[in-house]
């Protein structure tokens, strides 16, 4: 698998993936206050197979009612996204303002209305400005390029500190598969809002069916294996698209030649996505990698992971660069995890710190130690109680981010 | 009921319950440095009518081990607690000292040694320093004192920044029964562990079934309904003392006369112990208290109310006082829990801020701003999915929550 694929750069910026096909805007409407880019369009010149995973909270915003029952067709062409305003909690006027978004996308495209989807993030509550997206979705239309995905990933942004692109290119026969996706923001809601959105785009030939096995299997593994602080937002959304303009032969299954390499591509952008979303939590000094074994079972490996990585008093010690394998087997245990303490093992960033039921000394601890002062750290947790597996990416818990949801100004 | 029952002062600096028959001692033996308190017992000249309640983590410290197994009897005559080192974690040596802590007490009260109860509370991972206690418990128990439950309340704090008493009197028939209560603090683990410890006596008559009960019951409404960051310690206990000398006739179920007073008493102990407790918080600024009603059963109620009491987005917007209605919708739907937006109503310090499926506007937003600044607050959510109800008790999320449990010197 290469990375990097077909790109090219777009004002010596940033290096950018194109993908045959597909062509992406994103530009200033008006929505947010400053002038940042808060709208973003990308859409293939042929009909695609579409595939979305949502949030399953519920309460979900009137865009992701709309997108589930569209993308359920198996089929779509464009997802029209804005940020700063959520759309979520306004009732049958966020009914009403979701689908004209998705008209006005599809009118400037003269594409059928059902091949839009859609997708807002940002404040709960409060309306959209429909006025301004009545200009700002046609101009968006004009302004797609095959160089504008950059664009489209700073558009979709509300806390991130920065966009995020992820890109594979595999071969499959004789053809060339460009995968590419975008991603915003970790950390909940309104005012804040940092819901998941992820947009994979492809150009491999696929069914509708086998796209959806695809997205599901890597959001599985990727997209909900990630965790800022245990919320799950009203508007989570992850799209994959595929409109077959690579020629190659049709994937229809796990078995069709190359289908495990185009997985593979699909699964290796949305993990290289999650674990940007993880490092970029809301006020997060660095990405947690926590991996559980040993577990009785695949629910409590998840439980376990999931109970480490959103547990306060673990993402505090990690802020304070201290190996404290008391708070990570506590939270285990307030899980209700089975766990055999005397095979029982914690490992901080490679350094063993607890094992065989006991603290593994003083000088175990000042090695982790120095080990947490990296931005990216590893906890590794061996539970003794069977074989299962899991592993969650999450941030740790700063005064940023107490300051970014406590402070500002309503 | 009356509040504050028999009492008196000691050296003019607290209001202190006198419990017919217990006597209680709090000192220095020599576990924490700065030489604070860290041991305290409790005792009964009479045995008890004894119950308890623990964690119901799958990490439990020996301590819990030998008093649940103790306790189990129904039977109890004292309670001997160290704080500074939980005891946790520590395999063989680990429950060969919790023995040794009950066989100290109990040699030197003249009781069985079945009849001592133990607790530890403070660091996992590390060994009770023992010579200490060795010479600290006959101290202690030399110390005993009418008058010592203020003195066994500080010593057996933690990060508390207070000790907690709390007392009743209530009348049973001719007698007069008081019921006096103990407990210290909320966060959680190592090192700055916060377990949930709550000791309550009583001069009551009551069989041990149910004085099992009576405990069940109010620290099921009270004692479980309070949570600071969701983690549950490997030593919480509970436990609950009746020897009998007020001299009311025997209690012996909830028919018995004056069963409901003295349910209530201990609930009424228990309810305003848990509410210390709460707003003791690692760095908490305010008390809040969650009320979830209109939900679909009493699960959904429940789960409804951790979660928005366990949210750090809602605890910082609290912090901030930020009337975030989203937050607090985002995080109950993120719990999966059934609610009809357009039936569901949110208030915050008694004002309404989302209603009718939307916000109640900006004056209201206002108004529930200036309540946010109190130093206690209401969280209400009404659900409009059916008619179950919970009520969970809270803090805040501030910088000095991050700071206590980030920055400490190890």
């Amino acid at each position: 698998m290469l990375r990097g694929g077909v790109s090219r750069r777009t004002a010596g910026r940033q290096t950018v993936p194109v993908v045959l096909g597909f062509r992406a805007a994103g530009l200033h409407c008006g929505i947010k206050k400053a002038g940042e880019p808060d709208l973003a369009l990308v859409a293939s010149d042929a009909p695609c197979a579409a595939a979305g995973v949502f949030t399953r909270s519920t309460v979900v915003g009137a865009p992701v009612e709309l997108s589930r029952q569209r993308v359920a067709s198996g089929r779509a062409r464009a997802v029209v996204v804005n940020s700063g305003i959520s759309n979520v909690a306004m009732g049958a006027r966020g009914r009403r303002d979701a689908a004209a978004m998705t008209r006005l996308a599809s009118r400037a495209l003269g594409c059928p209305d059902s091949d839009v989807l859609v997708a807002s993030t940002g404040v709960i509550g409060e309306p959209l400005p429909m006025a301004k997206l009545r200009a700002g979705i046609p101009a968006a239309v004009d302004a797609l390029s095959e160089a504008g995905l950059p664009d489209a990933a700073r558009a979709i942004m509300t806390t991130d500190t920065h966009p995020k692109l992820a890109w594979r290119r595999v071969r499959i026969g004789d053809a060339s598969v460009r995968v590419a996706g975008i991603a915003k923001g970790v950390g909940m809601s309104e005012p804040n809002m940092a819901t998941v959105l992820a947009f994979v785009f492809s150009d491999a030939a696929a069914t509708p069916g086998f796209v959806r096995r695809v997205l599901r299997a890597a959001a599985g593994e990727t997209l909900n294996r990630i965790t800022v602080d245990g919320e799950t937002s009203t508007s989570d959304t992850a799209l994959l698209f595929a409109n077959g303009r690579a020629g190659n032969r049709v994937l229809r299954g796990p078995s069709s030649a190359g289908a495990g390499a185009f997985a593979g591509a699909v699964a290796g952008v949305c993990e290289e996505l999650a674990r940007m979303l993880a490092r970029d939590g809301e006020g997060a000094s660095k990405l947690v990698t926590v991996k559980v074994t040993g577990a009785r079972n695949a629910q409590e490996a998840e439980r376990a992971a999931r109970r480490i990585a959103n547990s306060m008093l673990v993402k505090t010690a990690l802020f304070g660069r201290d190996p404290n394998w008391g708070r990570i087997l506590q939270t285990v245990g307030a899980g209700r995890v089975a766990l055999d303490l005397a095979r029982t093992r914690v490992r901080l960033g490679g350094v063993t710190v607890f094992k065989a039921g006991a603290s593994a000394g003083p000088a175990a601890r000042r090695r982790a130690e120095t080990k947490l002062a990296a931005d990216e750290v590893e906890i590794e947790v061996h539970l003794g109680a069977g074989r299962a597996a899991d592993r969650i990416w999450t941030c740790d818990l700063t005064y940023d981010y107490v300051r970014i949801n406590a402070e500002y100004t309503t």
